[in-house]
């Protein structure tokens, strides 16, 4: 209803009544231009049907929409199931050309404007976030694990031919490792120091490991962030610093930390004070999407290795991430993404308050784990839980009651990924004192849902410690999943 | 509505008219049944109802849909904005596991289940396509050319540490390319020889080129399949006899080739008779979903390679592009997957027969390639078009016409593509004497489509000549768009 | 995407592709221009993305979603579920002001809008099937038995108030006969006639009524058109030229008549050659869309009931009726709407060939009905079939086969429908000669859907004479819902 | 996905997985199991996927939707347009039959039960706001007025052959009288008395009515209780206890009382003491639905009316109404129901002091009007606007200004409805001594959209103070809708 059409439709309702109506569209007209002028997110979410107007118009500008369109080529953008036309807003070619993902797609200017309108988006929501100092960004429809690989090919396509170890403070997370070696790399692993409870980066044995290899011979530091409580989140800054005098690449696995004011300080601090190629982030963990998706950043000073990623991704590529992303980024706006963000802040003491009321009921403590703005622990071995052969059976247990993402980490844990042999796998370290398991005060969470986990947990361990004796049994699910 | 609610509603409305109603669903409840236990493509395609029941019953199996779930993790599947949720039909916490991406995810027994179906009904679809003696086939969410990567560093793994170089039958698609430079490897280019009209496969100079390398130096031969005339499908056979002999993995890139009878027959022979070790292959160009999804296929002989690509993805991956292709095939069942690929059997002769006619009118030819069986070209240079200074004007009057698809070629142009300098790009040869326009009989185009594209392609020649003196101007648009 | 988006958007994406895109909506938005300014259907119809434009643009010119609105009434168009307001598009306003069903809504132009085009384009689709010399038509939310209700109401209240008589062609179905005592009016029953095997109007007979009554006692006589064979359509000329003469209203049921062009033809003729008030249609037997809505259409000689209709009408209504029926002529377009009419012309003579088939096959025979244009029947009383009891088990039997919409009319039926005591109730005469089934040639339906159908009622014959003598249970549901 | 099927799925994902969902599918069969068995409203709502599952599911049980249907009727539910099929879920066959709406469509066994229970859970919602001793209730496809005069229809088929009067508690709204004259009654109108400010019932004025006409010549009396201030709720026990004497039916307009605790309380008490035949309620304004349904309501006293209203009812009706309180309903469970109306009787004393708030500050008063639960008044005409000649503008400015559902009551303002000439139309007397302006504390709305009210009024009084010697122009939008 363009104004040309609201003019014919004045001869069919009264003018008034349409001239109301005309503004009414032209409001939400002006939510696009400033969002397509100021390129940050609205200030406000946008309702609906504002997101799908955008969206239905964009498509509608994609050659494959086209009334008319006769095609020829190989690939024209036909979508044989109505369903699954309907469910793409009828998107159907991807962005990207053969020379770079973030390049325009000349048959879908609509999909191309998408596509570049979320990398804006998400360059303002990492501002938001806490992130200063910000290089590029870009969007992949990867995972957190195949963008930290097609990063590290990246990487190491501008090292030297022989550049093939990467350095790497131990976490254990079978993703992070498999990036490297599907990469095609070799990982150093450098073990964690612990200090207190707490899992620490070790700078000093960082700094031998590129000394012992030599730069020429190193494709990159990778650093995480985000992980499980006892870990620390590395230190970012000490490693940049590092990374800067020795030449070497460093690449943060940042996979859940942008929710973290905190992380984002950090990194911002990093790429301020040392040198940082790149992070690489999760857009489901950070952004309440489907699971499919990553971003890579790199901070002002350092910049290249965004564009480089870009273009070694080869064909174009789905656009159904991009959509997820920017729809969600729309529909909360700077301050619904400000929103959640603060919760989340918020639910990190509220969930370690929960966890210290569990322990002191059951004669556990949470562990002490500053340098851990997510992840919390706690103990699962003292007191009358100390006489236990077998934890895992609680982590079951909890799963059964329809508790899900707690992991109960025994301990001296024997396992071999992507061919190291690991010992105390899952508590990121060879021997660490106790039996425990962890929660997260992750984006999405509430305080209420805390309050029910503490429930659970507390009543899943009473009944540990009645049947101590007896047969414990986790699998007997039936039962719960009624209650 | 089980059979419990049906005895319920019983005391509402008469038993007669539930049971009939029970009985209806009982029927859509078997045919979902028969598609678990044949794992096979339904005879005839689903309706709309059946499948997006299917589709949401799965979904309310992920622990993210859980009545009660409380969520502890780091990725709980939370989904922030309602209009993202049901695009994905609640699906969120997408498929695979750290280790592999075809394992099964256990927060997401319904996303497992959605991803092994399609898995399985993809293999039936290439099996009805005509590919004989299958092995294993997995779908990536990933588009051709970096499932070419994934694929590429697979292989690279399992070869000596130096093997760093891939014999390339040129085609002059840019994607291939990279997706052998992203996997950091370098690609030794092997020329075509002009038969004819024909661009065919050297198997001579490739054989050459393994000699001289070394087997152990060279990852892999990549042949390609489907392509723009007047480049003819690779000799997959010989190069497959040629691998057997000497010991060398060999990729086919097949990216829409699933749709040619004659391809799936050839490629079918080169696994009999030698060493084929995967072919990849565009979901949505052959089976017209939106763009950003792969397969990888293996023969029965040799096997391992596509389990081992599975095993090389990092992290879990979005569902979106199995949903795609699973809801596709059950749209269309047995008999519309083969009804479309009879059709496209049937375009290509009657692109011919109106390629041929435009021809005829215009003083040019169709080139004689017999050994592609989906695209097509015609000369431009000839008769009344030989004056012409530049050609390529002629695609972008084709394209401001809403004709989208055709590729026009020039002469002896030159281009680096990853860092490899080529003669004549685009024409998959140095020196072809035509410059020509391609037109494919691709999956889902039809005879009327291809008549305007005739139409459209005739009128648009009669223009150039008339002004041939005189200024023919390309960005005409507006005018066209009109007509 | 309006003209200053798309100017702002070149900053993000090539001005070219922009540009191309632009167009792309500006035909859209010219095919919306011409919809608004023509007031007809369109030639073609159109696609998804077009239909859905245009009411969600309309949609959002109600005032409740304006954005920034603050509603202080006590109706202001708010929807608590979100899934309920996705279904309607976020119309919620409805249409029509207390006063007139037909007015405009202040609170909601896009509603106004919507409503006035339903009515528009259902007009000239009236055209389209052949109905000439059109006035006034209205889309009423009211299912078809009710629209007569309202219709009469209108007519009496322009009546003496005396009136209170309808004479009525017989026609059994209790709808009719219902609509007519709703409104508080006396139907005065007028038996048809048999002349052959076909029921006709007993035009003299209702000469005989009105004269016997008196004009002025008279609210209106009711013809039918549309009915089950072996009754014929009304002479509707015949009683208008009566009508014309009394002086007394002629009130239509053309339920589902507008689906033949005879029909049409001799509803043309009777407004022209005498007195027709109106004629009533349901929007989803001849249209297609769900049960819900009717049509009320006068002739351009005798106006003034259709708008005394609206002015009937307390209060708002729904806009789902006209919202359905929009959507539907939308999609149709003029050829998509002929093309249906045309395939229901063709329907029939193969569904009676069909018929005649089944009927050669076992000793009965189609009666022979040249005045119904729809509906065929069968005999089911002669040769083998003649020493059965009871018959309605037939009916059930091919309903537990799944084939819907047949009745077997058994003989000498008594039955009392509102008040009146009539005898052969179904046959739509007191005493026909014959058992029969009735089959229709209705829109929508398939010539394969008729062979089906054939073949069923065959083998469900077959099965009765093979039962003959034994017990036939139509209830065995079980076995033919597997078949 | 029933037990076999996930049996079946047992082969393709790990058993203990597919348990898990498994059991949570069955978890949502037995919300529908507690549904359909308590009949009530479910205690929490429903989320949308389950709401989603029933509704579709009913809509298979539909024979239009039986896989292999043959239909051989002239109505088999096809839906041509496949934008109509999904935005109905596939519901097409209506409800009802010939003889009764509320009857089961025997086509239609998954509608007719959706029907059944929507009816149930309406009665649950009326009990749950405060309705005691219901008898039966029906929801009518027809918007309230519609529904009105539906109820009088079938009223007047149990009175006497003459009674033809409706005695008429004023109540100056359009609908209502119209209600009365389509159903071909004559409203004998009886004047309010004024106490205080309020307006209300002339209990003895209605008596002397009925002894003047006779009971027999009256069809029923018609109060009303949900209106605008200052017009009271009718003293319903009052009529209510005339009419049981009298002998006369009494009808109920209580078009959005049902959101008010005290009205539910005065009518329970008004069908304790006295007769009340039925009450008549539009559901978009109780419950937030699109326009278009009514409920009729009966107490258990005396019972009758609701079962003839609903044979009344001529031919099937749209389940559209039906579907959308349902889904409401399920969305909201007890306890969202709970909430909205405990949140809207909390609003009027916030919209109360808002609106005394803006009085105090232009020297306005809010009239006292403690009989109307609702809606809320405030003088117009004194202090700095005492002087003004024209108030309606203040109307079309608030308008302008995206305030929507206030109304401005001028003085004496002569108007014809329905035949019947009133003085002062609009303030429900002849002489209301004020001009005065109405907000409503209505079902929906929330304290932040009662304060923006208040600023947006506040603003619009300076302005018309501030203009009130030169022009002040309510028409210029343009400006409003940008601030």
């Amino acid at each position: 209803m363009d104004a040309a059409n609201c003019e014919q439709a004045c001869s069919l309702v009264s003018k008034s009544y349409i001239s109301q109506g005309q503004q009414a569209l032209a409001k939400r007209h002006r939510l696009i231009k400033t969002l397509l002028s100021s390129r940050r997110l609205p200030e406000q979410g946008w309702d609906e049907p504002t997101i799908e107007a955008f969206v239905q118009d964009c498509a509608l500008m994609d050659s494959n929409n086209f009334l008319d369109n006769v095609g020829a080529g190989e690939r024209e953008g036909r979508v044989a199931c109505p369903l699954v036309a309907r469910q793409h807003y009828h998107l159907a070619h991807g962005i990207g050309r053969s020379g770079d993902i973030a390049a325009e797609q000349p048959k879908a200017a609509g999909s191309s404007l998408l596509a570049k309108m979320t990398m804006l988006l998400a360059t303002d929501a990492l501002r938001v976030a806490g992130l200063q100092d910000l290089g590029s960004v870009t969007v992949l429809p990867l995972a957190t694990g195949m963008a930290m690989t097609m990063t590290l090919l990246a990487i190491k396509a501008g090292r030297p031919r022989d550049a093939r170890y990467v350095i790497w403070s131990r976490i254990d997370q079978k993703t992070c490792l498999k990036a490297i070696t599907a990469a095609g790399l070799e990982p150093v692993v450098v073990e964690l120091q612990q200090r207190g409870d707490e899992l620490c980066t070790d700078v000093q044995a960082i700094e031998q490991g590129i000394e012992r290899l030599g730069s020429d011979a190193i494709a990159a530091v990778v650093t995480t962030t985000s992980c499980f409580a006892p870990r620390a989140s590395d230190d970012v800054v000490a490693v940049a610093r590092l990374c800067a005098t020795s030449g070497v690449p460093h690449l943060i696995n940042n996979a859940y930390g942008i929710q973290s004011s905190s992380i984002c300080r950090d990194i911002t601090a990093a790429w301020r004070k040392g040198r940082v190629d790149a992070f690489v982030s999760s857009t489901d963990k950070n952004f309440m999407v489907p699971v499919g998706g990553a971003l890579v950043a790199e901070g002002s000073k350092l910049r290249g290795l965004v564009a480089a990623v870009n273009k070694t991704y080869p064909g174009r590529a789905s656009v159904s991430v991009h959509l997820d992303l920017l729809m969600t980024l729309l529909h909360w706006g700077s301050q619904g993404w400000q929103k959640v963000l603060k919760e989340r802040e918020e639910l990190y003491p509220h969930m370690k308050q929960v966890l210290e009321g569990v322990a002191s009921r059951h004669g556990q403590r949470v562990l002490h784990t500053p340098g851990n703005p997510i992840s919390l622990a706690m103990t699962l071995d003292q007191g009358a839980l100390e006489q236990l052969q077998d934890y895992t059976f609680i982590g079951s247990m909890l799963w059964a009651r329809c508790v899900s993402g707690t992991r109960v980490v025994p301990k001296a844990k024997q396992q071999t990924v992507a061919g190291i042999p690991f010992t105390g796998y899952g508590s990121h370290t060879s021997a660490y004192p106790h039996v425990y398991m962890t929660a997260a005060a992750a984006l999405g969470g509430s305080t209420s849902e805390a309050d029910v986990f503490g429930a659970r947990v507390d009543k899943c361990l009473l009944e540990v410690v009645a049947k101590a004796g007896g047969t414990v049994n986790g699998g007997n699910k039936q039962e719960c999943m009624n209650s």
